[in-house]
């Protein structure tokens, strides 16, 4: 990590700016493969997988048969695990519905807004070395409580045209049946324009490599929503003499193992604790499995020692950190400071592991700074709200000349005319 | 208007498809114009005022006296309409303000969501021939109740270098004070990546011709957001036997003289009104000011006739209308079947007109079919929601080991070892 003491303001944007990645041009190529799959639809895709995948598929959905033998290979403390987890994570976005509220704004003129499900909705579940039911969980249970019809997940099989079992018995838990699978550009390419097998969504969820990041950003192009713009994830911890630097040490590592690009930030107002937590990442790291990534990731990484915790606060708000630890006793204090983060954790005992799989909050979060200005991913982003008004002829006698004498201002006359003629029969 | 009849079930996906625009190439000049702003700055914005709006300008901000000269210049009645819209606008929207839930999901694990304002906001009014002040009114109401810090406008000026007085009156009526004279794809780069005299802002809102768009587009690359993709606006009507002719042909024309790429459409399921309506939409376009843009839009516009009232609803929920007037005395009937569309307006005395000026609800709405997954402008387009927790050490011990399992599974050895370390201490 990158040992910094006291930086000079002038110099926040720049240490707040995220490590440029290789910006490999993979534009013409995803466009090729998007292009592909909306012309020939399921050959291209069984053609990619061979390519992509090393495997040749009979079928692209995965079928019953498959899903029943993943049920029955998970072990009964997974399974427990996932349940409780899901049952953490249903109990938060649950509370995330709202009610109808009927605003009457003046006699006779009713306003109010109605959430309703987006019908279809597309999740894309990344292959590779972790399967990641955990965000199965995180897309599925909203998708779910909001009323989705149609909740449907691609995701890379391995070389022996298989998907991992936890990924199917965590979408079977979950009810969600269509599961495909397909990976990479040409899994977004499908959810988009659909294929003989595959429905078309109208909004795309879930992470992914470079591949399906500009995929995702292509579809746009193509009227479809996605949750968020994609980052290397990141987190930021604040610590002061409460903290103990064994657990911010596990912290930052349990971050910068989810790839070399991960940034991890400790901003400190005690010398000893950063010294100590410096030590115990090098001696937590020798036995991780995933070393030669956490050392890569920590070569961009920061501890930075404040004098005051209001530095380490502004300069946290300034960063926007997808993920936000303050590692203190006295964290409540800091709550009302924090306004750009993505999700944030309280004290010493509440770690990001728990927010990743099982406290209840959703680990969909914005990162690259995007924290600024949209949220991470919750029950709205599976709903849209659809304003209702109901005017009676009193309500438009109360509120029609406003319209008419704006309208006329805008030299919008038709507009004038649509109260006009209400107004005078 | 094209008049159909009961159009089988398969034609409907053309049939709702919005009309092709000419997609001029402009991403080329485009981007030009960013890249130039943002390397010259206050400079550039002025060359291009020269170029674009035929107009020298001294000075980029509106000053105060511009202001307070303005105010003065409006009517007596032009004020007052305002000021009912706004009350009913900000009525409205307060309601959308939500109160924290703190949710134990297990004795010891707390989640909750804060609503935070975005920081830093830029409007975009367009200039032209409609002074949009009501666009104003739209998104400063919404911006000033989330507690967004800073809130800028910039609209075009005419080619005296002057503001429409209607907008610095509607502005200042909100407390807003930055508003500054740049037009087009140069006034979204101010905004994106600030000038000497102009902030960068976090998000973009506000409507605009094909270079606005485009560049708000852009402007994603670079770490912004928008309000939403735009489109030509559009409404649909649901009429039956107890519709007014005369009010929904006075509807249909208020939007289609938006523009000549506006689309109006007519759903009915009594062949007598719509009869009556196509012959009122002749007889009323006679006196329309901008009659001509109003006959062009009509040219790409539909009047069909369902036989039965549930064709009208599944075709309208495939169009996707950004408006829809449901004008009939039956209309709360049918709200629980609308899936998708923007804004609703219920009855023979919900105009859209009402809407669009001083009901209360945001005109700011999705078009093109993008109702299918996106809201409409509100206070949440103004905020972001932060998720916190708070778990205590007997909160860890709930769900701690559901995490360490699920990490294991998932080959995340440093997750797990976060709870684990905490665990053991």
């Amino acid at each position: 990590m990158i040992e910094l003491n006291n930086p000079e303001r002038s110099q926040w944007d720049k240490l707040t700016q995220r490590p440029s990645l290789p910006s490999e041009d993979l534009e013409n190529k995803v466009k090729d493969i998007l292009e592909t799959v909306r012309q020939r639809g399921d050959a291209a895709l069984i053609e990619y997988a061979l390519q992509f995948d090393h495997v040749t598929l009979e079928k692209l959905q995965v079928t019953n048969e498959e899903i029943h033998l993943a049920i029955d290979s998970i072990e009964y403390t997974l399974k427990n695990a996932i349940k409780l987890a899901k049952e953490n994570i249903h109990a938060f976005h649950n509370s995330q519905k709202e009610e109808e509220k009927i605003i009457k704004t003046r006699p006779g003129v009713s306003c109010w807004r109605k959430s309703i499900a987006i019908e279809k909705v597309g999740i894309y579940i990344p292959g590779g070395t972790a399967p990641l039911f955990s965000t199965v969980l995180m897309l599925g249970i909203p998708a779910k409580i909001a009323g989705c019809k149609e909740i449907i997940i691609c995701t890379p099989p391995n070389s022996q045209g298989q998907v991992h079992p936890a990924i199917l018995y965590t979408a079977n838990l979950l009810g969600i049946e269509k599961i495909y699978k397909v990976g990479g550009a040409q899994a977004i390419a499908a959810m988009s324009f659909g294929t003989e097998t595959i429905p078309s969504v109208s909004k795309l969820f879930g992470p992914g490599n470079q591949y399906v990041t500009k995929a995702k950003k292509l579809a746009l192009n193509h009227g479809l929503a996605i949750d968020m713009p994609a980052g290397p994830s990141e987190v930021l911890v604040i610590a002061d003499g409460t903290s103990n630097s064994d657990f911010i040490a596990a912290d930052l590592l349990s971050q910068a193992e989810h790839g070399t690009d991960s940034q991890v930030i400790l901003l400190s107002t005690n010398d000893d604790i950063t010294r100590k937590t410096l030590m115990a990442i090098k001696s937590q790291t020798i036995n991780l499995p995933r070393r030669s990534i956490v050392e890569k990731a920590l070569e961009s990484s920061y501890a930075i020692t404040f004098d005051d915790i209001n530095s380490c606060i502004d300069f946290s708000n300034l960063y926007a950190p997808e993920h936000l630890i303050i590692a203190s006793d006295n964290a409540d204090d800091y709550v009302d400071k924090i306004i750009n983060a993505g999700s944030v954790f309280l004290g010493n005992y509440s770690c990001e592991s728990a927010g990743d799989y099982a406290s209840g909050t959703n680990h969909t979060l914005p990162t690259s700074g995007y924290a600024k200005q949209y949220s991470g991913t919750s029950l709205d982003s599976f709903i849209k709200k659809i304003t209702f008004q109901k005017i009676s002829k009193t309500g438009l006698e109360n509120i029609g000349s406003a319209i008419e004498v704006m309208a006329e201002a805008e030299g919008l006359m038709a507009h004038k005319n649509a109260v006009s003629i209400r107004l005078k029969s």
